[in-house]
């Protein structure tokens, strides 16, 4: 059997990396400074599956809110995981009334998977400044294009959940309102760059618990 | 109430392009030839939201089959809106006992989440030659780095159900089985190149429908 | 002499391409339908200098309007040769009190130098909702991140010029206020996902010229 | 008020990382090594808006020197705030008679606007070897596809100012005469690959500063 | 003289950065993390032209094995010159009856040269399971898209000699045997996921090293 | 044997596309326009084995010429298999004395084989306009970054082969001479941005072709 010891050390020539080759993943390790193309590589050698499984989207968000909402993500920075491998996941909880607000993800486009309950969704392209909404039914997918202002909410009688995907580890969300209101963006500002009431962005504000 | 018609102007300098510009988004012609960033655009004009939403992942895959698996791919060549947007979805059922046979997807990443079911899933790495395995449940998230082969079988009770995101509108998918035995790749070949015996490969080409 | 012609022949080697080969540039040819990656070029033997300069940022914006301000673009819609060159350029121009209403760029990140006047511009993050904003005056330059929201106005007592760089030929520009009120997306649908008050929604419908 | 609470805490799971994310921008921590897709990030908690304006380019360039012309980068190396966000800018004074010599720009595409006076400026293609230049005059637009020769000088009889963005935080600049009279290469070695007079290669020795 | 100096300042204003700016390369630091866009780069005050040469290559593999073949890669671990370049190469050395088994790279293109010799390469299709495969002759230049199984093997009478260049630094390979025998992955799940029987993964454990 | 067909048409719901679908490769349709990202892609249903292999560089150049040297390229007019794979080849034959003038790719970096003979290259960083250059023998490999100016010549006593890779199918290749002498850039422009003397310009002029 020995004549097969060779292939070995061909191979191995391949693959007995002297250094700590990463070229297949690179789990985040969260512990390194950013970078541009995201966090550096936790060491081959101590990565395990359980690096490459996340379990915190099997419990069901918290709806007992305002929104009535929850959003739980598996980003980069949830889930080391994905860093490196340009793609991510959430799910979304809805109860019955319940919304997204309308926001954008900066870093990438979204798919959404209804798995149950009933959705209306939609999005208001640039170009045209067309808005492209409908109602969807539990397994229809809807595709929301990167940076557009789009919303989600349920509008059937039962509480309803959505999975959704990500084209990068870090796509963000910004949630309109809160960028509006919810940080200390002086009120005349707002309402200069939004053409908004003062009573309305005053409002809002307290809602949202900016200041300013 | 004439004062508020500049901005309307102004805002039309920047959104009545006298071309048809899809910059926000290309939902795939797929009667014009592809390109190596995908297919050309639908005329803006022509695109309405059902562009945008899929509805075939709502269907269970039919099981009653070899595998007892079904994949449904949600890819550009389905689903023409998520052409140029850099992402797609899939959904796989998964009988008691079925299998997604060890395959690869040549262009993207893949993210997976447990819809239902138990599932047993795992990859290889290229660089140490790592293999990475795990018992999956109902919530779990696990990703599958781009070209990496991987497996998925059911290794519960009961049905099981995930629905996979991928960042590419068009992955691929490569399974191995099939490469190797369902096409016209001569035996000699397949034997020369795997080191399986000639026999193996004579009841694999006769289960996949190869030839050669 | 003679003996100079053999470099010409090996150089056409290298430059003679028997098909129409673009690869230093690309402009767009219009009539042409779209791509993923941007439109179609124009054959190289059709192609001048003029394909390659644009004159209409030459012109100084009206900003006899509502917002006291107008943006003329040089994106690839209007200026075909920055098609495929991954970048292009537009004039800010803003009369005492002119504001740009805050707004995103969905395809491309943003640079802006202060030509003249005195102008507070600022971003708010995604990932901690930061507010970023401080006074510019000429010469200052200022990033603006992918898809963030933003603005621009004239804190000053004389009008005001920039000149803002893209990343892409195609950034896009969504204004906030635009999307929301200047289409026939439903009131209801918009209060529902902005949480604005039906009067106030109902007001700025009809500035922006939106129905519904 | 208590009702609105709830909101919070569902968008703290958004934005509350444990981790310092920076997925919005990168503001360059030069005291970290560069990596391939850039610098590291500074800490989100300590960058300020200052990180993302630079003033250096508010300073008319000394054109007192034998070109009559400067330029003044603002690329990620002095402007860490672009390091990530794809873009630079940069600011050409043109004395009379000034001249930026031919140069390349390696790393990304350049579009000049010309902010005063009046500029000659052109290209020369790879595939065709064809030459594309032309007069510019105050507001005029002209784009220098990446890494093609390229030059702008003073055709007119004022000094002269030009903005010009690129598609890179660091796209580099490769003046063809300092690249080869400015340095050690041996000047028969100059003589050899440029077929240049030792003569003019000497005299331009002398005057960029070379050796050898 | 001094007339020429300004110049050498005006240059010096683009070029002496005060940071250690790497826009042209980025020769890997193996001693720092990984990262997913590369490795950190080696101060460029260290680097030297020996790290743009590599000269392992030069030596003929040891096809004194098995498979009568062996590869010998030039990628970013092996030769750090090439990091962040976007490209690496390896030479393939087949003894008479020599064979690269089939496999893949899942992160890059190939593009292989015969050097000498006559090899008979392929590789099947993902999207219609489609084989191409052919002789080639010295001088025959083959491509094999990335992500695709494809294998190479010597056809002629003398040992032959290749060399291949890929997209990628660090393009991988997974060798489809290796990944199945030659590792940990249990018998019954390989068997579970190939459909090959038990005696042949027993059998082929046992050649390429596995356990399980 | 039936119970194995239902597999088959499992496999052919992600293999039986109703529309040409050319995810694993894009072979060049030079009779259609070219775009950003390259050309449009053959059917697959026309594409062959041979669309893949490219056999003009089995060929060796005629370097009988003023340089002598030759330089044959495989790039995608060429050889349209690579369109769309991110890569090419060219072979380079160097007669004794034989020199590639200083040039450089706009569109990729390089990797070079020496094949046989001896041949000395190098390049010149931007950044800090450093020289790195070297002698090369038989089976060394040597980098050249993207746009960077660089050469090679033959520094041994035999005629010198080598085999390079790029990281574009249409790297493009800009030699300074040709660029500056061999069109009709006019003399007095050409001078003004090189400052070289009007005998030399001239001189050049007419060894490369140029007119003006």
């Amino acid at each position: 059997m020995e004549m097969y010891l060779p292939i070995l050390f061909v191979v191995s020539l391949l693959f007995s990396y002297s250094h700590s080759s990463v070229l297949d993943f690179c789990v985040a390790d969260l512990s390194m400074p950013d970078g541009p193309a995201g966090y550096s590589c936790k060491k081959p050698a101590n990565v395990t599956v359980n690096d490459f499984v996340y379990s915190a989207l099997a419990i069901t968000g918290n709806t007992s809110n305002f929104i009535k909402a929850a959003v739980t993500p598996a980003f980069a920075d949830q889930f080391p995981g994905v860093n490196g491998l340009g793609l991510s996941m959430a799910r979304i909880d809805l109860a019955v009334d319940g919304v997204v607000p309308i926001h954008t993800h900066p870093g990438g486009s979204e798919i959404l998977f209804v798995v149950e309950g009933t959705i209306c969704a939609g999005f208001i392209s640039s170009s045209a400044n067309t808005v492209y909404f409908r109602t969807l039914y539990k397994g229809d997918v809807m595709v929301f294009p990167q940076g557009l202002l789009h919303f989600q909410f349920n509008s059937g009688n039962t509480s309803a959940l959505a999975i959704v995907g990500f084209n990068s580890p870090s796509p963000g969300v910004q949630i309109t309102d809160f960028a509006l209101f919810g940080n200390n963006l002086p009120s005349a500002l707002v309402e200069k760059v939004t053409f908004l009431d003062h009573a309305q962005v005053k409002k809002l504000k307290a809602v949202f618990g900016g200041t300013g």
